[in-house]
């Protein structure tokens, strides 16, 4: 049976609500996602939260029912709440009516099967909580297989990351490593590593990219560093007919991904 | 010469800080823009600010003479100050050393020359700035004449817009309009509208797109109304593989946007 909550200070919505801080999350190991939708998704990918928070407005959806009976069955909580709990919660000012509480996945490097798709996508020192969500949803867009975060990004499992995947944190597995630990592991199987970077003439139409492709892209304001970019089997980069001659880090990733997707479909 | 303000009580600093709301900015019809780099690139497509704010610290700089030159020349006024108080007027927590505040465009419709590029980029009912402004750095990147914003979109002069275009604000043409003006305007002269939708079999690899191209996205969320489809010349959609079937509004963009270039270009 769920339990009702609509106490601000109830221990659990504390510490449920202390998880939008990165040191909360390390401690718990666990993190927040938001909304019916994204949440269902989840759970067809097999991901079932271990608490999740409704509006009492919403006990009856036919969605929401479904999601407590499952989280209930594997041993998880469901908590009937109201929509103040819940914006205390996600901290936006129109909450979604239900919130799930997820444990961390692996993102240890060796869980990953590179067999298992021919994109993938690779992150150094990424930053933006949004520019992270919105190339996980590029990953599920393409067929990727995951996301590689090198070195210091920022933390997939944030609110804002999470919200910007829009569910694809769910579909794409992660991984985080340093750079030797991710050159030795890439070069001890099949892969191409294609970095992006101004500082080539190879358009990124020219080559025919090989299988799986890994698809590095850097921090979004200095790029890659000088010896990641030497260590890429090739260097390419967009056509740029303007001014500025940058392009956001995850509409650059997007370009790249959709042109290795190109490659190898046909057009229907 | 250049005044000195470090007093957070001063009425101009008061002022210039409230433009970070969209009420003094339609009262004031001005809007700021921050870092050297962009400054520059602003100044290079002959917009000057009216004021510039600059740390002391960095008024030896060769490009913050050369600004605070320009500024004075043309009427404006250059103000020295310091971190704390360029921190203030731009809310970061490390601002820039230098901010511009700039006279709003006149983003009339009918200012717009059609024929000046072959890809405009039309958004309907944007709501997210960092989309906004990515956009705008897609299509200066692209070659684009300019985005029109259709209906309620977020203010493109608001400072997170600007600071995501990094200075593609000011290299592209912007334009305000309600639907039913936009589309008189767009029937008035040659065209070809080409809105992105799920609701289609056309891949947006198969066609030919005719100049200049006018690439409609809608609205985050709910994407484009019904009605504003089926005024479309075109609707194309890009495959998406995996289970969340959709993308960024800014990422499907670009995409389609580097395809009508792809599709206009000699590969090098």
């Amino acid at each position: 049976m769920p339990r009702q909550i609509t106490a601000f200070s109830n221990p659990l919505v504390k510490r449920i609500r202390g998880l939008r801080e990165k040191r909360h999350r390390r401690e718990e190991r666990m993190f927040l996602a938001e909304g019916l939708r994204i949440l269902t998704e989840a759970r067809e990918t097999g991901h079932i939260p271990r608490y999740i928070f409704y509006a009492a407005d919403s006990a009856d959806h036919r969605l929401v029912r479904e999601l407590v009976r499952v989280v209930e069955a594997k041993g998880g909580e469901a908590i009937e709440t109201d929509r103040d709990i819940l914006h205390k919660l996600s901290g936006k000012d129109n909450p979604q009516t239900v919130i799930g509480v997820y444990d961390e996945f692996d993102t240890a490097l060796d869980r990953i099967d590179r067999t298992a798709a021919s994109i993938w996508i690779v992150a150094q020192s990424m930053r933006d909580p949004g520019n992270l969500g919105t190339i996980l949803r590029t990953g599920d867009a393409v067929g990727a297989g995951g996301l590689v975060l090198v070195d210091d990004c920022v933390d997939p499992f944030s609110v804002e990351a999470v919200r910007a995947s829009m569910g694809a944190l769910f579909t794409q597995r992660i991984a985080q490593a340093r750079w030797p630990e991710f050159l030795q592991w890439l070069r001890s199987g099949p892969g191409e590593l294609v970095g992006m970077s101004l500082d080539t003439d190879i358009d990124y139409q020219a080559p025919r990219y090989a299988a799986p492709t890994f698809l590095l892209v850097g921090n979004e304001a200095q790029g890659l560093p000088a010896d990641y970019a030497a260590e890429c089997d090739l260097l390419v980069k967009m056509p740029m007919l303007g001014k500025a001659d940058s392009l956001n880090a995850a509409v650059a990733t997007a370009v790249m991904a959709y042109e290795v997707l190109n490659q190898r479909r046909h057009i229907g």
